[in-house]
């Protein structure tokens, strides 16, 4: 069955501790080369088939119910398999 | 700067309450279509150069930090932009 899968991630303007705080491991464990880290939210969504109809409402889906649009932004909506 | 895009999914043979959760939910709401939900992390890894050993670096940080090899499966790398 197709699967579509739906990224959100923090907005660019807000704090991400939790991303801060995975920099801040690499950094202390003496990786070099990675400036930053934001961690977001990968959604796989297993439908029946993957129409136009159907990416429609998964568009709608994940804006209004996957997604909190104060604080994060779907930055990919994308049919796989 | 490039950024490198990792993806870590719960492992398919594990229960996933959280996407089981907006399952049910998607269910209550009377959305139809969707079977299935599983939800994972997406990383984005902003990197000084996209070389082929910073991939390498990221793999391993991939592998080793990023995701729980006993839960998780990291099942996307790639750079971006």
């Amino acid at each position: 069955m197709p699967t579509i899968v739906v990224d959100v991630m923090p907005k660019a303007e807000l704090l991400d501790p939790q991303g801060k705080a995975v920099a801040g491991a690499l950094d202390r464990m003496g990786v070099e080369g990675f400036s930053a880290v934001r961690i977001g939210k990968r959604f796989e969504l297993t439908v029946a088939d993957a129409s136009e109809e159907t990416l429609a409402v998964a568009r709608k889906l994940a804006d209004e119910v996957l997604s909190n649009s104060v604080i994060e932004d779907v930055v990919g909506i994308e049919v796989v398999e």
